[in-house]
């Protein structure tokens, strides 16, 4: 092993840095998953996450990346040939469009230029115009990690709502959960899909789907062939606790604690604590003359940033000079603008102190990559957050 | 909280307990999955798995249950209306049966009494009828976690060579991996499903698919809609030592950390060492006057064993009072032989002065119980552990 | 590094076993010891650690071994010179009297045989005879380490008041604080040592020493030069949370954890616990046909049984074979007994199954060294715990 | 409990922040002492921290804080009477006098104004002028923890040649020890004094003493009554591995791995990291228009920067709001300098970005508290890291 001083800066959009409060309860031994203290658990589990993504529907806990839980809404909730609506907010929109042709689904996409989240008018218009109904859902990236933008999800409800269309709205929110406000039963959401390595401070390993009675009786009516993703199976055994197969125990033990700790925080101190990370680093990036990704007002993330470089630089040999330097990892660009963007970090165990080390691994990573900047993101990034209040800290 | 004195005893048939180095192994911060460093610890987990699963060929891993990689072997290999052969040894037999028909796929039986592993001669006899070939696949339980008993792998190799049939071999090998002697190449096995906390001594959360370049083969060719399990993208990407999604990493530190154990100690003293404490186990089960449900010789788990209740006892009474007096978990009896068997796991990361105290934990809990039974049988237990030599520790 | 399967028994008098959850606790980032977060800290645990003395009156807690807080009650309490009535109840009885007299303390011992504890007779006659009241203290091992006998300090409290004496009384109770039974205030005791890893649960590296009004008193008008160990610089800053010093400060955190589940076990069950398992313990010596090491009945402690080898075999021996064939560590003799004796710790965070696999290991251990010895001791203790309520289980 | 987001910055001048890896290590079980594992850990232990002293002469571990190694140090090489010549180079050094008085040692002080290490010429001056050889040592603090200056001991030891004095040479090195560079044999030091909780990244709980040929020959000639702080004690013992009475086991098996990675980073790596950082933050300190309390050129410390406050401004009051907004931790000025300094930490397990986060929490916090300053700092000190290469990471 080779030992360099000092801490990684994980400042990628996910996983976010583990609270070492959380490593340790899930460092506790493994139980008996059958045991009466296993039930407590999980109750206690299944409680837990419905605050998280306020419902009081169920909330489905899969041994699985996120990956996996977006197979699991597409499976339960529609058929083979069935046809869907997904907004291209940017690269895990395209990838979840990917999958669900993968399961033999028709999806269609409404085009974005990946530098916002999606549009409400769009989607209703385009609604409008199945007036046969055969659009059965209507799948939305909450929090687009590829690009740093939020699509909202609220009006997406309102646009359903307008145009009388009966589709199941379905939203990934696997970065966007814990981070970014999300109201799962007031929105009207159908189905939501998200994983534990992002807002909820957990190593990657569950996910999860937030489901609708909505939702869960298509899912009776239909659904794909279907056994590891199935809901019912889910539903049924874990009114008592249990699992229908053998759960993740350690990462129930570290969500737990996790979430015990956001309620300790304050969940509105959390999202608040994301939009003023998110906005000092904006202020930072335009200090250096550098452009955000997003460009669409209101949609900008508070998860993360994308930047994009300067023409003729290569993203990529940035981050690597960056991770050379100064011990920080920062966010490739994917598939689209792979090399063209970087994307920076901020949700998830951080405060101000962090961000700017963060911001300062840039801000002197730009200079050892020879990409031209301005100086001075760092010092506009302190006035931002000297200048603005932080909810649950400054009086 | 409530604190009860001293360590749990965790005799159930996995999860195993997790050995404190694993733990803290898993407690190291999590790190981006996408950097160089992942990527070498990518390549070092997958070449480590191999030996484990003693292939050259390729293993697939999943962040999921040991449910989800059922999941994957039969959606890869196999196709809706494809016919497969299965053995039903017990309760994990019968579930796969149940995925198998839930995913589309006619799986026929062939009975068993739940008293031993398969037999190799009806496995032939069935293959030789089936001259037009429209066995796509033989699944067999490598150990039956829910009877105790172990069915020949080699064997039943032998009985599709010798009955000249091309169907696939796949195996469940979820409990049986690293406690019971494995083989996937020389034995020719297809596809291989296990998981990591049984004889991995990980907790629960991911798990394995080995492949032969003959079920590769079959999945390019045909196989279900998939997109999760599907093994093309994993080996295309794990090349480089990266996932096609977010991998559990903290199971690969951990994974990493329990397979170097596993070779310090190595294989076969941990083949032996199950083998010993399963005959040590069986000594004090018959002493007691009781039962173990594996009636075949030679098919004895080295795993667990499951012990008949006299009759009109209740095996979840028994084992609820030994939970209480002596802080033990033993394993219930499943569907079938619910209540009428318990079932001691001797797997993983133990050693002979708590199987002693496991079985000590029996033996008085079955007086609690007031379940009919002779005294002696840890002494009888003692004797044989004393009496026989355990490789790697007596001279 | 090499691996042995299972988890080691550690049944010596100390350390004991500590519970994953102290390890965890302990496992915190350290803080600024001179934060108002460490000043709740530090009065936390001075709070705590009263409860288990039983005292209202103070407590200092060192960052050293229970060896530092015997010099600390010495250098504090007393003047060279000054003569003070020692009572031989074994080797660390013996050892104190040694870095007395290091110290430049005439110290005077009742000879003891090292199977008992202290004779409060014996010390009334000898106080009642030291009319000029020359001797300033007397002290006595509450629970000797080294032969398994605990002595009577409420009796030896009353010798001191039947005799009219004004000594100082003073306690090591390093090995018995936690384990057996001990109240500072309504025993009249002056000065109670100990330390951390023996019934406290928690690895060695912080010692205590509870402190009369009488005794601080003393220690004002007098004691030894001194700085590290001086309690008046202790006490004063103790007020506010703070040390004089920089405090063991991850010890601190595991101490209030561990205090936060004796409670939660509750005092009355520890000590009842530790009786219960010293008596299966002396069962199955007998069985043995063994003599234990404490002949006085009423004196044998809850803590350890120390052993007698048959005549002309060693316990050394003995003990190498147990740990090389069971992985098991037992005490050793000491001094005046080594290779005579061995010792069986029952002490700290155990249970019934812990301790018949530990009792096994010694039956079987002296099975492999060719130790004379009938079989069945295990059996006997199993029958006992079986048979004995066990407080706090069982109903 | 509440939870602050975000990882707390520990900038004090130790405890400093522990490694992970570290942590993990000790979160170990315990192990018996007296056993022949137990052995290796010693040996182990013992041989690591020579290397740091680098010294082949003989090192002692103790279960203690730092404050009882200079106890230690004193009670072994001097007498009651005896006369030393210490070095008035802050809080510390005036401490360790008091510690000498109070154990009956004559101390003349150097008198110093808190603003630079020892001066030689001074030292040299003082011992010619004992022409009789009273001065049995002199004793000098290598880093002063409360001023942040550095003494040249190298030339302390060419002041005692030159002067022909045959007084020992006695260090403080607490917390130089591991930051800043030492070298006890080639420097002729006869007694150094070190803690675990500065540069070895360890929690507080064990401390040292390096010591000389020299030195142990004038303890065994001499020395108080002493007993815990014996040296030969120790050193009979060590030999084999094992410790006169418990050892502190769990801070041995985080020193062993704290030392490994010491050595995995380079000492001299780890020596120009801290002059870099110490740099940066002067850098910054003057932007600021603030002045370093060091101003002896070549004595600034590489372990801590102790900043003057501007006249009528109160340094708690600043540290308390930086500690509110920002959750940093910075050290107070001590006694005579109370109030009126802030110290910020850099040593031990900390890279530039976590400097610049930590020195932005000044900055930002200055403002916060109302101090009059220079914007700027940050910058400055962002420059600095950028053109000034980093050993072992830059090329």
């Amino acid at each position: 092993m080779t030992h360099v001083s000092g801490r990684h800066f994980l400042q990628i959009p996910g996983p976010s840095p583990v609270p070492d409060r959380v490593l340790r309860a899930m460092s506790a031994q493994v139980i008996d998953h059958r045991s009466p203290e296993f039930a407590d658990l999980g109750l206690k589990s299944l409680l837990a996450i419905k605050t998280i993504f306020k419902t009081e529907q169920d909330v489905i806990i899969y041994p699985s990346s996120g990956t996996g839980a977006w197979e699991a809404a597409l499976a339960n909730a529609l058929q083979e040939g069935d046809r869907v609506l997904m907004y291209e907010t940017g690269h895990f929109a395209t990838l979840w469009k990917k999958m669900a042709e993968k399961l033999g689904i028709q999806a269609e996409f409404i085009v974005g230029d990946w530098r916002s989240g999606a549009d409400p008018d769009q989607i209703e218009q385009r609604l409008r115009a199945d007036t046969a109904h055969e659009i059965k859902a209507i799948c939305v990236v909450h929090n687009e990690t590829s690009t740093g933008s939020v699509s909202p999800i609220a009006d997406v409800r309102r646009a359903l709502d307008a145009a009388g269309h009966p589709a199941l709205l379905m939203v990934d929110t696997i970065s966007g959960l814990g981070s970014v406000d999300f109201r799962f039963d007031e929105w009207g959401v159908d189905v939501a899909v998200s994983g534990s390595q992002k807002g909820l401070m957990l190593p990657p390993g569950i996910s999860f789907n937030a489901v609708s009675k909505k939702a869960l009786q298509a899912s009776k009516a239909g659904g794909m062939r279907r056994s590891y993703w199935d809901w019912q199976d889910m539903v049924d055994i874990n009114a008592k606790g249990y699992f229908p197969y053998t759960p993740a125990t350690n990462m129930l033990y570290g969500m737990v604690e996790a979430i015990e700790m956001m309620h300790e925080e304050g969940l509105e101190t959390i999202f608040n604590r994301h939009q003023r990370h998110a906005a000092a680093t904006r202020a930072a990036v335009r200090a250096w003359g550098l452009e955000v990704l997003c460009n669409h007002q209101g949609h900008e993330s508070g998860v993360l940033t994308a930047v994009l470089m300067p023409e003729g630089h290569s993203a990529d040999k940035f981050r690597a000079e960056a991770l050379r330097h100064y011990n920080i990892s920062l966010g490739s660009g994917l598939s689209k603008v792979a090399d063209k963007v970087f994307r920076i970090g901020h949700l998830g165990d951080i405060n101000d102190l962090t961000l700017i080390g963060a911001l300062s691994g840039v801000e002197m990573g730009l200079s050892k990559a020879g990409v031209p900047h301005e100086r001075g993101g760092v010092a506009v990034a302190m006035q931002y957050l000297h200048d603005t209040p932080a909810p649950g800290i400054d009086a």
